[in-house]
This record gives structure tokens, sequence and C-alpha cells, in this order.
């Protein structure tokens, strides 16, 4: 069966002892209450929910689903409580601003709660994770009437907050939407049109749900220069800012979907909703961005939470399942078979899976703090020097977590062998719930372009000089790491892969227009594996002169990310350099 | 929504074009019979079958799924239907013993028609699927007095064969398993034990279910050695060869999965079942490895098919879905956006699926082709060399079919974007059908080890080295064809890969027991994408001379597979170069 801990120790070693975080949050004057006594505190505990509360709605979530009628959602059984306990306890205002109620934490934490969410119950993290966006698009744009009015209710958890952003014939290009917003000449709007696939548009879990909706007004330019930004409230609050009047959002139905199935996505109808502009007309789209950065992130932490759960199951698996005998003299003579983790095969899986999990945690906490500094650095160029990297690696995280997720999930069923395939038995659900994520919140081929298009190619790679110029210098200053010393040659090559595949790039990309759309995956790929050499190195060279455990597994996993794992990039490389040409030139209807 | 045709253009040019595989069946007797007339009439109806009869059954087959009731198993609504039209056209018969009724075609034939199964309703391939093996063992092994007693029925599609190998604490691991089987002095046998994950163990679409049931008798020795197979029939046949008197072999409950929702996966309860031996004592498992090579490229072909239906399926969307211009300038300037087919990324993903589909079912017809010289030859030195040649490719083609039709059934549902994710599109179901195939019938790992194991270092690389031979005389005698001018020296690069992994296999396996473990689904990997590599060539040859779509179409996804796929096979190298030690040396309670 499905096990889960909360990984603590490696979480503390990314963040306390790699990362230094505490002193980045002792530097800000908005995180500088987070000490490392703190941070480990609060892990601790996030893991004690995540375990206690949320893992034992997982299977049954799954199996139960969402169920709509006319036009309300029941959540499966168990979640509607656990989000009371939840709100109760503070968890819903976790990063939340401490001015409206929020408890301010600094997201390199937020990451790790954030990571133990999705492992211990997918469906249910991504409702807190949908009003964490909500709330961080009201809090950087809306007026501060919204704000009063709106955020405290989002940050106690008696209100949930939704993204609606999609239309049947509108996904990836917003611009065509047709939701229109009409003003009521009192300084709200009325909203009509269709949004779907809306994670959390309707369920029980709330006393209010508050959308925040794109919509083009009567006079909006063509495209995607003419989109705003609409908050609307299912009901509209009373005098005493309680849910009063029913507003007209209305959920038409919830989808049948491959997994997440505790998570209501919902057919939102908007039929002269009232509505209030949130940031500047036909600034929506600008709006929206200013909180993908943080739920990019976030979406990737579902892959990255779901490789970590069924990486432990695959484990304690693998430790009791019996079958056949090691290749060099039976490991448990007394009984019929050995453990198959004896087996090499079965260790091959777990390495892999022990490797990009550890490596995307450290992804994690990375960007984490370069979001924290984006956010709360009073130094302005360090602020800049971050928002660039932020920037940068947004999307190389969410595609590259959510990709060797979906990995990591199958590999972990396949350490089942045929009790993988049945559900009760948890892996296959790991799957699916992780599917998704390399779809929604810009599909991964959508993050590899926004990469290689939007953040290389458009400043001639100036982004990715500054990441391989620090990475650099700190390969220089730790040269003498004895941990280092079988691993800084190829971390040396990696980092001129990149150099090379942004050349190549450029190069391509001068050259056809195409270019970029067709080699942007392969180039994403190689900056996830050369970016995690990068914070496989970092690790080890923080295990020096430990001898524990800890150090010396760490110390074996990242050996094996550079042998097995990292050579992918080379042929990834390879096929970059071919050129879009084998893609461009046939003709569409020879496919 | 999900389409599908038969890829009928394909199959004939890979069977005729490329492989002329009617001189091959005119060789011998026993399929001279078999012209490419016939051939190509068989495919025509085989298309038209599995796309109006089966094709229709395959969603509401996984949203209805199977229903067990003290006992009985009820399918989906329309599978027994189906079954009843599917054998009284003789499909049930396609590749049986002549002497018993059957229709005796080729293996090279059937492996296409397999596929069109697999892509139409993989569930309901199931059923014959399970018959057939259980069909081959019992030609290969029972007594005449059994075959003429069961294969005509099985052939006729009035009853049914299942393989009753897994027990639920003995998998991979055979020899550990725990039913019995007692002598009942008249020549039967009385059968005890529980049996798992039993394909079709129960259903309603035929009359009799005749299971093949490894056991182990009083004085077997122990593990592999003492197992032996016996025929169990639900019914004890009468005096008139009907079902008669209900045997002690029931079903105690299916399992509930992650796809193949319309196939019955059965808990089996023997409980002092009659049941006749076949073949020696204590032979069983090598009667069933005599089908194994038939049932593991079959199970292959679930892989295949399952990516044929997912591409064709992702192509007719990405057609038909608006979303975004051309990085070249619009192509559909009166509509709101161009078709999605437009953009570089959705090519390459649909590029991905065309190279890996269609070199799969070229090594499928190669496969084929070679089961029929090994089953049919009369020249003893062809039939040694075919032998020898299936014992080394169906690992290969059963995991490498299987894990790429996984990458490529994701792939297809990744093209669809977030309908993909939605049940009613039917993109996400190819995905859980998918899985299982490399799960079940020896896991992917199994495949591996068993490759890299008993079919090359057992030998010391010697079926490789034949292999080797035989692609490179090829590609001697045809080094003058223009279409291979820009491959043939990347495909001479990649047969020296293969051997050069050969060599390093057998030298890590020389110094160290657990190498083969732990290099083994590497090295199935390089040589799943050096063959594909070798038959991409051979169809790229075939296509010398023509210019019509077709051929223009073939050669630029060579082209493609070229430059884009088998480049993955240097990491892989790479990766299995660096040897066991970074997957052995962690102690097992580190993990």
């Amino acid at each position: 069966m499905a096990t889960y801990k909360a990984p603590l120790e490696d979480m503390r070693f990314v963040l306390n002892d790699v990362f230094k975080a505490d002193q980045l949050w002792a530097s800000m004057p908005a995180t500088a209450e987070v000490t490392q006594d703190l941070s480990d505190a609060i892990l601790e505990e996030a893991g004690k929910m995540t375990e206690g509360l949320l893992f034992p709605l997982n299977r049954n979530g799954d199996e139960q689903g969402c169920s709509w009628n006319d036009g309300e959602v029941t959540t499966p059984d168990g979640f509607k409580d656990a989000f009371k306990t939840f709100a109760e306890n503070g968890w819903s205002a976790f990063s939340g601003n401490p001015d409206f109620g929020g408890q301010g934490m600094p997201k390199s934490l937020a990451v790790l709660f954030e990571e133990m969410m999705h492992s211990a119950c997918s469906s249910f993290a991504l409702y807190p994770a949908l009003t964490s966006g909500a709330c961080l698009a009201i809090d950087a744009h809306a007026s501060e009437e919204l704000k009063a009015q709106y955020l405290p209710k989002l940050y106690s958890g008696e209100w949930s907050g939704t993204m609606c952003l999609t239309e049947p014939h509108s996904g990836t290009d917003l611009g065509i939407g047709r939701t229109k917003a009409e003003p009521n000449g009192d300084g709200s709007y009325s909203i009509t049109g269709t949004k779907i696939f809306i994670t959390g548009g309707e369920h029980d879990m709330t006393g209010n749900h508050i959308h925040l909706v794109l919509a083009k007004l009567p006079d909006a330019p063509a495209g995607s220069k003419g989109i705003s930004l609409f908050l609307v409230p299912k009901f509209l609050p009373d005098a005493d800012n309680n849910p009063g009047e029913r507003n007209g959002a209305t959920c038409g139905s919830i989808e049948h979907k491959m997994g997440i199935k505790g998570s209501a996505t919902c057919v939102m109808n908007f039929d002269g909703a009232k509505g209030w502009i949130i940031g500047e007309p036909n600034q929506g789209l600008a709006c929206m961005f200013t909180m993908m950065n943080y739920e990019r992130l976030s979406i990737g932490l579902q892959g990255l939470g779901l490789g970590e759960v069924s990486y432990q199951s695959a484990v304690e698996y693998a430790r009791e399942r019996l079958q056949g005998r090691s290749a060099t003299g039976a490991k448990n003579p007394e009984g019929p078979a050995d453990p198959i983790i004896v087996h090499g095969d079965v260790r091959r899986m777990l390495m892999n899976m022990r490797a990009i999990n550890e490596g995307g945690r450290a992804l994690a906490a990375y960007v984490g703090m370069q979001l924290d500094t984006a956010k709360f650095s009073e130094d302005a160029d360090a602020k800049k020097k971050a928002e660039d990297r932020v920037a940068l690696l947004t999307p190389v995280a969410k595609a590259f977590f959510t990709d060797r997720g979906l990995d990591t999930t199958i590999t972990g069923q396949q350490v089942f062998g045929g009790h993988g395939y049945i559900r009760e038995w948890g892996m296959e659900q790991f799957v699916r719930d992780c599917r998704i994520s390399q779809i929604y919140e810009g599909t991964n081929g959508i993050q590899a372009l926004d990469l290689a298009g939007r953040k290389v190619a458009r400043n001639g790679g100036k982004s990715v000089d500054a990441f391989l110029a620090d990475a650099r210098a700190w390969l220089d200053a730790n040269a003498g790491n004895a941990q280092l010393a079988d691993v800084s040659e190829a971390l040396d090559a990696a980092l001129c892969l990149l150099k090379d595949a942004t050349d190549e790039l450029l190069a391509q990309a001068g050259a056809n227009p195409d270019a970029i759309s067709a080699a942007a995956v392969e180039y994403l790929d190689i900056f996830g594996y050369v970016i995690y050499a990068w914070l496989w190195a970092q690790m080890l060279a923080a295990t020096d002169g430990r001898d524990d455990d800890f150090a010396k597994a760490k110390r074996t996993t990242g050996r094996y990310y550079f042998q097995r794992v990292l050579p992918r990039a080379q042929s990834l490389f390879a096929q970059l350099s071919s050129g879009a040409d084998t893609m461009m030139s046939l003709d569409g209807d020879l496919f």
C-alpha cells in the first residue's frame, strides 16, 4: 500500500545546510522573523498535518470523487472537515500578506509545505493552491477596498478563490476568449461567458467562492492586449461582508477526468454576473502573470510531491516483496525468496526516483529563494537579478518537475509489478493525478516555448549567461571541496553543454522562425538536467565533513545522478542540433 | 474525439515492399497458399471488422467495465454480441492449426491483425489473445486426445482459454507458487490453489473457459524445475463434448484496475478442480515458454496498437483545433487562429509518434517472419537461425513496443491539451490501457533481464553478432540506394554502438554478478533504438524510385527518426557504461 512520511530531514538539509535560507530571510525585513528554529518547527507541524489529516483522504477521494447536483458540488467524504481544521490551524494564510491577516511566510518555506500537500492528497491541495493564487493577484493589483474586503476572508479559509481563464475554444490562446464585461455605471461590471476547466469553481468546503475572471471590455483591442481581469464572487458580500445575494456565476457541470478526482473541475457559466475590475482595463493578462510565476512553481510541486510519495511507497514495497534471489547469493536465506530491493533493476528504478526527487526539491527551494528575494529584498540590484532568474527558471521548474514527476510515478508503479495496476494499492492514482500537472497552468510545451522564446531568445541568452556565471563562480569557489572530486568535471561539461545548446538555439532562431517552437522542449530538458547537476553538486558539497547515513545516501544518489541521469542531456543536444527541418517540412495533409 | 482507421497502406508497404513476406510464405508448404492478394484482402477485412465492430465498443467498455456477481462476470454492453460475430467470421481461428479447424495464417500477418485489434479495443482484444496463447500451448504439448477435444471448440470461439500463472505471493518468481496437483489415479489430476490477475478467467462471452494452470505435483522438485502445466475446464466436457458438470474452478472476484476495464482480471480459486496434464511432469514452465515468444510479441502489439490509435486521433485534433498563429505568419487567416498542426512543438509530438509507430510495425512484421520461419520452414539451418533471432528479439519487441507505446499514448494525450485529461475524449484511456502492457506477460524489467542475461551474456553475445552481421550485410548490399545517402553513416554508427554496448555488458557481467540486472534496461533500450534504425533504413530504401505522398511522408519520418530519436541511444550507452556501483552500493536500509 502507499505510504507517506514528510521527508523532513532532506527538507531541512536543503534549506539549512545547502542554501542557508535563514540568512536570506534574516537579511530582509519582511521575513526577518523567520529563523531556522521557526522554519524547522513549521515543517514539522506541516509534516504532521499532511500525514495525519490529508493523506488518509487520498484513496477515498479518488474512488468517490466529486459529485454535481443542480449546480452544487459535493467533495469527497472528509474533505470539508479537513479543510475546516486546515484553515483553523492557519495553513490557508501561510503565504498571505500580513496586512490582511496572512502569515507572510517566505515562498522558500512554502514550496516544501506545498510539496508535502501534493504528496499527501493532491486533489485536496489544489483548493488552497487556487485560493493562494487568487489572493496573490488581488493583493498585487486590486484596489485597497477590494483587498480589505476579500483577502481576510480568503486567508481565513472562510472563502476560497478560483482562476477562470480557459473557454471551450480558447485555452493556450487566451486572446480569442469571448467572455464579455459590460460596465454597470456604478464601478462594477456585468460579466457574461462560459469558462471551462475551473479548478474549485464550485464546492462545499467554503461559504463563498471568489472567481478571478478574464473578460473583454466593450471597447477592448483584439487579441491578448484586450483582456481585463475581474473579481466575481458567488455570493455578493452584504453590508457586514457576509455572503449575501446570489450572483450569476453558476457551475453547469463538472468534468469526468483521468485523475485528481477529488478536485472539482467545473464548467462555470457567468450570466450577467456582477464583478469588479482588478488592475487597469486591458491589463488583465499582465495581472494574471504576476501570480503565474508563483502558481507555476506550485503546480510544478504537484509533480514533485507525487514523485516523493510514489518513491516512499515503492521503497517500502521493495523491502517487503519477496521474489527471486540476489545475483550474489541469497540475502534472505530463511525466506522463500529475497526482498526485491536486492535486484539491480529495482535499485535502478529507486535510484532514478531518489535522484530526481531530491534534485527537484533543491530546485524548488532555490527558485523559492529567488522569488523571496524578488518580492522582499530592499536591495534593488539583488531584486532585479532575482526577478530575472525567476523568469528564466519558472518554466523549467514547472515543466521539468512535472515531466520527471510523471516518469517517477510511473517508475514507482512499475516497482509494484501487477499490484501497481490495481487501484487499491494506490500507485496508479499517483500517475493519474500527476498527469494533469503537465497539462494545466500552461502545458509543458508552452513552458518550453516561454523559456526558449521569451526568456532566452528575446534577450539573446543574457539571462542564461548570468545563470551560468553564477554556477561557474560557485564551482570555482568550491573547487577544493572533496565531495566534488569525481563530479566537478561532469558539472563543468554540463554547463558548457547548456551554453552550447543556447548558442545553437539562438543561431537556429535567427535563421528560421519555427526553430524556437521545434527546439523548445529539448532545450528545456537540457536546462533541467544541467541545473539539477549544479544543485546536486551543491548538495554533495554540503555533505563534506559528515559521515552519517544521510550523507552517505546523499553522496551515492548524487553520483548516481551524474553517472546515470545527466548523460541524457547529451542526446537532447544532438536532437536539438539537428534543426527544425524534419518537423516542419512535411505537408500537414500527409500526417 | 478518438478516431481510428486501420493503417492498411503502411501495413502493406511493410509486408509487401519492405519484407516481401509473400516470398517467404511461398517458400514454405504450410503457408504456401498465402499470396499477397490474399494477405491484402485479409488485412482489408480485418480493418473493416476492427473499425466497425470493435472500435465502437471501446469507450463504453472503459466506462462500464466488467461486473462480478456471485462468481459470474458480465462484460460491457456489446462485447458478447461482437465476439459472436468475430468468431462466426473466423477471426478466432486466425492462427490456429488447420488440423483442428484453425486457419493457419502466418504470424507475420497476424501481428498486423493484432495491432488493429489493440488499436480498436484493447480490452476486447485480450480475450481472443489469451485463447490463442492457450491454443498454442495445447497444440504444442498436449496429447492428441486433448487437442482433438479442445482445439476445435477454442478455434471456433465456442470456448475460450486462459493462462493461470501468478499467485498472490508469486509473480515473476513462479518457482515459489503453491498451487498443488494431486493425481486422481485415472490420468486426471485434482488442482487446488489460488491464482490472481487471470485475464478472462471468467466472463459471459463463451460457453466454457479452458484454464491452463501451473501447479506442483506431490513429488515435484523445489523451485521452477518442479512446475507442471494442467488443462482445467470450467465445465467438464460431456460425452458429446459439450459443457457438462461444473468443475471446481471459480472466480472469487475481479480486480479494480487503472485501465483495460472491459477485460475481466480475475482471482481464480481452484478447489480440487479436475484437470489433465499438458506435456511432461515438471516441464510446465518449458511448455509455457513455447507460447511465450508468441504471446510476448502479441502483448507488445498492445503498446503499438494503442500508440497508433492515439497518433491518428492526435493528428485529427491537431488539424481541427485552432489556437495561436504559425511563427511564419497566419496559415488560416480567415479563422480566429491557425490549426495547432502548424506549430513546431505539436509537429515534434506527432513526428515522434509516427516514427515510433512505423518503426514498431516494421519490427513486428520482421519478428513475425522470423517466428514463421522458425515454425514452418523445412530448411533446418534457416529454422535454427530464426529460432535464435526470435529468442533474441522477443524481449526487445515486448518491452520496447510497450515502453514506447506508453510514451506515445502520453504524447497523443498531450496534443489534446486539457481535453486530453477528460475521459469523454478518449485519449487518457489509451494511456491507462497501455500501462498494463509494460507490466504483465513478464514486466519490462524482466524482459530486459531475459535479453541481457539469457539471450546475450549466456552465449557471449553470439546472437547479437549474428544479428549485426545480417544488418551489416544488408547495409553493404544496399549502399548504393539513394535513399540511404544521408542515413547510412548514422546506421553504421548505431550498429557499432550496439556492438560496443554488448561488449561493455559482457565485460561488466564478467566482473560483477549484479551488472546484468543493473544494466539490462538501458541495454534493451539501446537495442530497440538501433534495430529501429535498421528497420527505418530498410523502409527508406524501399521507397526508392517512388515520388508519391506516401513515400514523401515515409522519408521525412525516417529522417526524423535518425535525427531526433536515434540519438537517445548515445546517452543510454553512457549510462550503461558507468557500471552498477551507484545502484548496488547503497545499503538497503538507507533508501
